[in-house]
């Protein structure tokens, strides 16, 4: 994951510059703002704008990469399905694995965001401008780097139990504002993560039919074998009988006077090979092993 | 799911007309009936309404759907098993598609009802007009109309924790009453879904035979074929002996007077052939290979 | 599920009467029964009795039809495993076709049984009687019918929340007696599906034996074909080498005295093709082809 | 698990007369030592070392048989992936069967190990005798013979809600005693567990390696049966070209002074057909149709 | 698990004297640190700086083994892909079981941080001097020592319970440091999992992509042989034209003046058996047989 966060990292610079402009002025205010029910529902602090501009971009990055994926992956198997060949299954394969990285990535992303909404403390953490401000509380005052540099997700799935007591009708807002916002982009990495499901169901479909028409298409090449076999098997034993007659061991119908012979092997012939072909089809026509 | 949001839209509008008609006098009276405990359970607000008319909509959308497949899916698949073609494949590829993206809705919106059940503020939440008469209170007042846009499941999971206090009798009574409603339409899509999964199931089960099937009816077809090539090799090497005879290299039984040669070399050579034969087929059935 | 309705409804019916005559009496008899603690353990209410004869009826009937399942499935799959026939095969597939439809049921069923024992509250909810004469609590009269006529399971899962209060010490007895009585028959279809479980696992890992075996079977034909090729293709090339000895061009070996020739074409062509045969067959041998 | 049953009740018989000698003077002696804090910690009243008793005979005995199944399991598919035979395949079925029925029984006992364990109060309703001389408290001395008799985990999972109340400091030190015992247990029936898995991951490794195995050798074989026809159609056009040579019908060639003509015809006749051999197995090695 | 022991236990003698060493003077110094709010974070006390120690040589034993493991699988999957050979099979295969058996046991370490991290109770058990410290406090002495040697998996997952009383804010703050040293080591393990996961997918996507590889190879090696035979076929109805007219049977077309007929035979037999040769080929092009 190491050259991904180059673009979200000139992303974030990209965008937090102007936010940090607008935040000039508004730093205090917002405090202020704060205090007054209601104020106006985007006004969060430095730090949570911080993490929306983060969510935003790793959200639309991750989700741009699906849409490429869908758009070279759909077309890829629909070519597969009308021609299998070993370069369509390479192509599959490679986006089947580009797939599978980007899924366990979104995965991932999605859990860190479902922990950190599922534990309200956390969510409080988060409004680190807030909690400086209230430094003299000394219960929580040291995990707040660690919840910025950090990773929350593992934590917060966690101490559900206690530290109710403390928390204040204030924090409570705080906290359903930062929800709602998280929500939005949880719920746009969850469409995400649904719509490369439904790639792997695809994929996984497509590779039984493949499997079943590959294996179709073998019975039906070995039952155009058979009746070429069957076709050869007759011909060989008409050989054989005009192989016998083609001897040069002396015999009373090489004499002149026997021209009646040959027209009677010519026919006779013919006629056994034809019915050993028609049996031997109509045995396995009976049998089931060959269709209409 | 852009273009499948337009039916439940008209129905939305064609059912609502009717709900705000009989609404119209029964805004105020039912803020009052609800005072008294009991009233008529029907007597739902306003909002509890559009959304009973939302999920009816919805889920007899998503049954019908699921009628449809399963209408055309169990023909296809029974007609897949009594003759394997591609066309029959390829349609039943095509009825496993539409499958799986219709599970992944119904499991979507029963998701989104479970999380909904799950959690009783989340349904006291929806009671907007009662909020709207009680919005001195300043807890909850801002997620209000979240709750109408948005989507309420994803939160839905979460802050179970906190906000018990001020829940009076009368908000029980209104949870209990809306948890009553959502469940006859949990239970609807969750037979939705299970239709489904036997539908899945069934699909699972017809591959797994038709693999087998494949595979049997190939090697029966081998076997027939190893018959005919044990008779086509018999037959070479009795060619073999009359192509020897053929030979026009003078030797002594060409010379006249030797005409019980061309006898014995017909019936040996044909013994020899069809002991060859029967050798090799009681071999392959002594192995097992073939079956009586 | 609508026609198996109709015996569970008949088994009801016959054992209700039974159950109400019994219950004549005892109706009041038993209200002041629970009053003294301890009274007989199996004096439940009418209500409970109903639910003990309906659980009993299901889960007798679930099992009892589970045991048809095994006593056809198993001799069935091991018909299978000995001989491979599209007749034996599809036999197998109705029978998982309908274990598939009767795990289903049953897990339903269970799932059910579970939601309703971990809910203590709707435990308490079955005895309506006894809520029928505290009546004057308005709390949870509404709900009563609900349970009785619709299904518990959705609900029970959720507002495991509040409500604790005003429970006493007589509902507890009620719930611990009446979860006694309910994880019997949870137990008894726990091992009904158990069962199944192991049918399922019994069928696929017959399935994954069918196939390697089939497979197996084939490269065996195959193996027995390539040996009659390679005979095939030796005793072509002797059969060429007399076609060429049999053309009719004149040439000096065909001149009286070259008797010797014969002899030699004979001999040294048998010596040429045995000695193909042989190579061929070490060769495919050497490279672990074909088994000993 | 009828037949099953019995070594285990034997074990069971012969342990606990030990015990009981060992109980005989320590029943009063413990319930005092319980009021002291500490005492010893094996201490433990006669039902729970009868329990005890019970877990180390129905671990080591599934311990045992699952060392048996490994010492038979891993020869037997080392041996079958150094030959695919229908005997060793019949053999690892009948090894996984057992292995499937083993599973499911370790499983049980582990799943009900652990509902026990997270449930405190199942745990102390275990101390029968404890109950007996506080048989005052009426709350639960109903469902006293029901664990013992009956299987605790179903219960366990549920009711974790109230009955928190009346439990003192000493009901706790017993809980935490048992809790250490009984997890000594649920490790080594974990591990029992995780061997089965390791197990069955190996044997589901050597399936899909033998199902590879045996397409790769079979393809193989189809390589060297290729190589087979083409051999026997270029032998085929040879003789068809002797064969025609060999006609009975008048030619100019046929006079004698035209010994130059079969020179021509066996030489040219053979380069044909070994350009057409080596033209057709280069046009398949460039296809990639054959290896190297 | 018993020779892998060796490594980490030597690698805990080789650290921990050096934490002794540090250690020494700041036994004491440390207790009185943290009474003061603060400190430096990373003075733990011993027993949490051995436990630090194992779970770092545990971390990077388990994630130096994936890495090997991660060098030799890739490269090993991609020479299998480009040649499949029984020799490439055997390896990915040790490789497969190797990687199972390595997964099982970095779950098992993930799960064991993760119970651990799920309870504070167990946290602040492992700060055993202070317990010693406040050994006063009969509640929890006991189980100190089984901590330390068993495993604090198993009982984590339990009594979340109660036991809430008596902790103090000093507990607390301990738990939080001890919390975030011991999510590194979850991040860390959690990270070696995710590649051990991708690794397995990758497996799966391989040998899925091999086995469909296969058997498009086996279908166009028939198809290859489909040609063949179908020109067999051919010249062997050419050649039984040739052999009739090669009967030593008297006709008029043997005496002299029948020149023409040769010409007649050899034209003709040639125009029918290309024209059989192409009608055959265009049918199984015609049903989709072969490829163009």
């Amino acid at each position: 994951m190491d050259d991904d966060v180059v673009p979200i990292v000139e992303e974030l610079r990209r965008r937090l510059p102007q936010v940090s402009a607008a935040e000039q002025g508004q730093g205090k205010e917002e405090a202020c703002a704060q205090d007054g029910e209601g104020g106006e529902e985007n006004e969060f602090p430095f730090e949570i704008r911080a993490l929306e501009a983060l969510f935003e971009a790793i959200c639309s990055f991750l989700d741009a990469r699906t849409r490429e994926l869908e758009t070279s992956a759909y077309p890829a198997l629909d070519e597969l399905i009308s021609k299998i060949s070993s370069r369509n299954l390479d192509r599959v394969r490679k986006l089947k694995c580009a797939m599978t990285r980007l899924t366990i990535r979104v995965q991932k992303i999605r859990d860190e965001l479902e922990s950190l909404l599922d534990d309200d403390d956390d969510m409080a953490d988060l409004y680190l401008s807030r909690k400086l401000d209230a430094s003299s509380s000394p219960t929580s005052s040291s995990d707040a780097p660690y919840w910025l540099y950090g990773s929350p997700n593992t934590g917060s799935k966690r101490h559900k139990s206690s530290r109710v007591s403390g928390t204040t009708v204030q924090r409570e807002n705080d906290v359903e504002e930062l929800e709602m916002l998280l929500e939005a982009y949880f719920m746009q990495i969850d469409g995400t993560l649904n719509k490369l499901a439904t790639l792997r169901e695809y994929i996984d479909d497509t590779e039984d039919y493949i499997n079943i028409q590959l294996d179709n298409h073998r019975n039906q090449l070995i039952q155009l074998e058979l009746f070429i076999s069957v076709g050869t098997v007759c011909m060989s034993l008409y050989s054989l009988v005009a192989a016998i007659f083609g001897m040069n061991i002396p015999y009373t119908w090489k004499a002149p006077g026997h021209e009646h012979v040959f027209k009677w092997v010519v026919i006779f012939g013919g006629m056994v090979c034809a019915s050993l072909f028609l049996s031997i089809v109509s045995y396995a026509r009976r049998k089931g092993l060959v269709g209409s």
